[in-house]
């Protein structure tokens, strides 16, 4: 396979949502009309994604959706369950926990980690926030590939390098400082900062420019 | 000015932090090479994206920090204080209030609302948490042009008609809904159950495609 774009692998869960909800409905194939109809991607996207996938479709029929849905559950690898550890169980931290417990099945938060031992012991819904020390054993044992960072900016890159030194492959930072995986883990930075500055352009900064 | 797509909106604020600190440190001129190699973007873009925001560099000088600092903060409308109501002040909006309150100066949340008459009348910082009665009001009289959505999915499209409503022109959404501003307002969704899927893709999804 060759090697999917960053931009197209943002578009994996996209196709996945609107194609699952077309599978329950008992729908069997799609065009790249259709589809570009329901998630706002142009037909040339969508053929052109397809192709990244190394899934065809078959003119004037379209795509078998089940083939769809399984070669991209396959791509995320959420064929068996996803399990992440999240780093941080302040406002944010708990926020996302539970957001990610009540909504999510396969890609699954399964353990919490805080260095405040006020927080440790307790509970966020079924799960207990375990101490810091535990992190890499409980990572290890959980074969965890993934993470979530919810931690303040001065202990970002010590959790992230603990994290990458223990075997996770990729990170959600929503700390305030950009991270890198040093070239062993992907790090997606989501920094809510530059989100809002961005926002204010579309807020009528440009209306002055 | 031509129309600025949003990619290079997006990247508007990284412009922004990275020449910031430079002009802090007295930095009067950067070349696109070195912006390039402080963003990670490449040369080619930065320069494309200059031409887009109205800016020209000089051949063997590059560009001018103040001048470009002052464009991007006026592209941006941060040139006088923008103001941001929250709706919502559960663990996730209680989390992105402190945040915001503590490290942005310029676009500040200065109104909360939550539905929730327990939570009316209590604080988050210095903020006193409004009731949804008091929104339209609120945000007319302050002047508010943005948002930021962080309640249950069930009320999502309700609270963004009403923002609307009051006049806010831009939205940040993190209910698990996807909204449209109905042509009225810029929506962007922060789906944060596809960014873990996406993320799963680099945990070792594709390794078995």
């Amino acid at each position: 396979m060759a090697r999917v774009p960053e931009a197209a692998v943002k578009r994996l869960p996209i196709y996945l949502r609107v194609l699952s909800d077309l599978a329950e409905e008992g729908a069997e194939v799609i065009s790249s009309a259709e589809l570009s109809r329901l998630t706002g991607l142009s037909s040339e996207q969508i053929r052109k994604d397809f192709v990244y996938f190394g899934v065809l479709g078959k003119r004037g029929v379209g795509y078998r959706i089940g083939h769809l849905c399984h070669r991209l559950r396959q791509l995320l690898g959420l064929e068996e369950e996803v399990r992440v550890a999240l780093v941080g169980a302040g406002n944010l931290g708990t926020a996302l926990a539970r957001y990610n417990l009540m909504r999510q099945k396969e890609v699954r938060i399964t353990a919490v980690f805080d260095r405040d031992w006020d927080k440790v012991g307790k509970k966020i819904e079924h799960l207990e926030i375990l101490p810091m020390e535990d992190l890499e054993r409980v990572i290890r044992e959980q074969g965890i590939k993934m993470a979530i960072i919810a931690v303040p900016p001065s202990s970002a890159r010590e959790v992230a390098d603990a994290l990458v030194e223990a075997g996770v492959k990729a990170i959600l930072n929503f700390s305030p400082v950009k991270l890198d995986g040093r070239g062993k883990a992907y790090v997606k930075n989501i920094d809510l900062t530059m989100e809002l500055e961005a926002l204010a352009f579309y807020a009528g900064g440009r209306e002055k420019g």
